[in-house]
């Protein structure tokens, strides 16, 4: 069975009130959500529900942009498969860096935290890691206007499903280079960078100075760091960023345009446009 | 420094193109992120991103709807404070329950998982540990195509920023009992649950038999399973389900109904509705 990243199932459609109420059966695609296990060396780093497709991205996007390979090289990307599993239906990647990635750290557990420990310490640990962005050129506020519907043309499994996050690589004239689309919004850009990571003609090279990233939905403190690792310029959502992630954007040195509808937005970060 | 749901910044609006472009600093109410770092018995068992604010309820119904709690009774709820953080600050929430709750499994480290592992094994999992829901009553499929701007007359922090999820429980008659909002939606799913595990006037008991939780954005198998653990009969989701939301659904009893715009949605479970 290979994973699809859609399935088609029959639903009950309500229209109306009342007398006025209309109730049929009609086919319907869902956006499908499969977990998938990301193993970095052979230790099982996450576990996340996605949608099947972009998997050795996703994988290599997700241990990159949450700094998990340190200064190893990825020296492979797999799907695991075994006699009753081909690996086209494998929800297990392994990323092999020849055992040079740092030891993760575990996340639960006995582990002290003070009590006022609070966002801003989160971004210290952050700031701790990555470097503030070089300058990545003039900001064209057309292109940051008009990028979510450049991006909506190539969103496939949205056209389909009506539900389903996207993000995207542009570069500075607006052109979209790359779109990838997921059940979850971090996954989607952990697609984005990931294949940045792998390579491929016509890709920009990571730090991605210069280009821009998009994402469908709002920017979290998390979508600002997988941005930022990635080295892009600009950071577009469609909703609005929450008050953590503009506090990163602007330590970041990263653009970051937000709450876009039609040709009006906001910009967040840098504090001052002018 | 008592943590706030949202702040207030100074951000720099973009209206129009060319020689119609008009900027202006305007500010803007952001919604708050914050780490909040969640101990049972003394154990972390997770660290959310959340807003402020229910810290308490959150972290009970987080601990509920996984699961963590097993059969334990929950003795009390604090947020740890110490001499340079007063328990209104803190960002560590401490549940006690006689260290009765079971130990937590691992989720991350060096676990077996076959390299077929999906979607359904994890549906199975959770029918493992909950039982089909029972007969929740008749559907009353006015009350769904309402609920969703009964509920937006009560999000108050939509209302100011724009950009933030919401939960709400409501009864047979569509009266909405309890409303949540929070930059997660899971956390606001938690909150609604964790109010009624700890219980207040007027609001259902689990289980919820016969009420509904409304969900503001789309329904994943997470939000099928909190709905599912606390006993709701139906799941109102603004936008589309996941597939194997669909198959929890269906497994769990649960009326899952979504896509909802303005009088006209979806029914995916039953499925067969009439």
């Amino acid at each position: 069975m290979v994973r699809r990243p859609s399935q088609r199932i029959d639903v009950t459609r309500v229209t109306g009130r009342g007398s006025d109420r209309a109730v049929q059966r009609r086919p319907d695609d869902l956006i499908v959500e499969e977990p998938l296990s990301i193993q970095l060396d052979g230790t099982r780093v996450s576990t996340t529900m996605r949608t099947p497709g972009n998997d050795h991205e996703l994988a290599v996007g997700f241990c990159f942009t949450e700094g998990l390979l340190g200064d190893a090289a990825v020296l492979g990307v797999r799907h695991c498969s075994d006699e009753n599993t081909p690996a086209s239906a494998s929800n297990v990647v392994t990323i092999d860096t020849g055992a040079l990635a740092p030891a993760p750290t575990p996340r639960l557990g006995n582990v002290s935290s003070s009590c006022g420990w609070c966002g801003s310490e989160h971004l210290d640990e952050l700031c701790a890691r990555l470097d503030p962005l070089p300058d990545g050129g003039p900001i064209d506020l057309d292109v940051i206007g008009s990028i979510v519907e450049v991006v909506l043309d190539g969103q496939g499994l949205f056209a389909s499903t009506g539900s389903v996050h996207a993000a995207a690589a542009f570069d500075a004239s607006g052109e979209v280079l790359l779109t990838r689309e997921d059940v979850g919004r971090h996954n989607a850009v952990d697609k984005v960078v990931g294949a940045l990571v792998l390579g491929g003609h016509g890709l920009p090279v990571i730090p991605a100075t210069g280009h821009g990233v998009f994402v469908s939905g709002r920017a979290s403190i998390e979508m600002v760091q997988k941005a930022w690792a990635a080295g892009f310029s600009t950071l577009v959502a469609v909703s609005a960023p929450t008050a953590l992630a503009v506090d990163a954007a602007r330590r970041a040195n990263l653009v970051l345009a937000g709450f876009v509808r039609g040709d009006a937005f906001n910009v967040y970060a840098p504090e001052h446009l002018l």
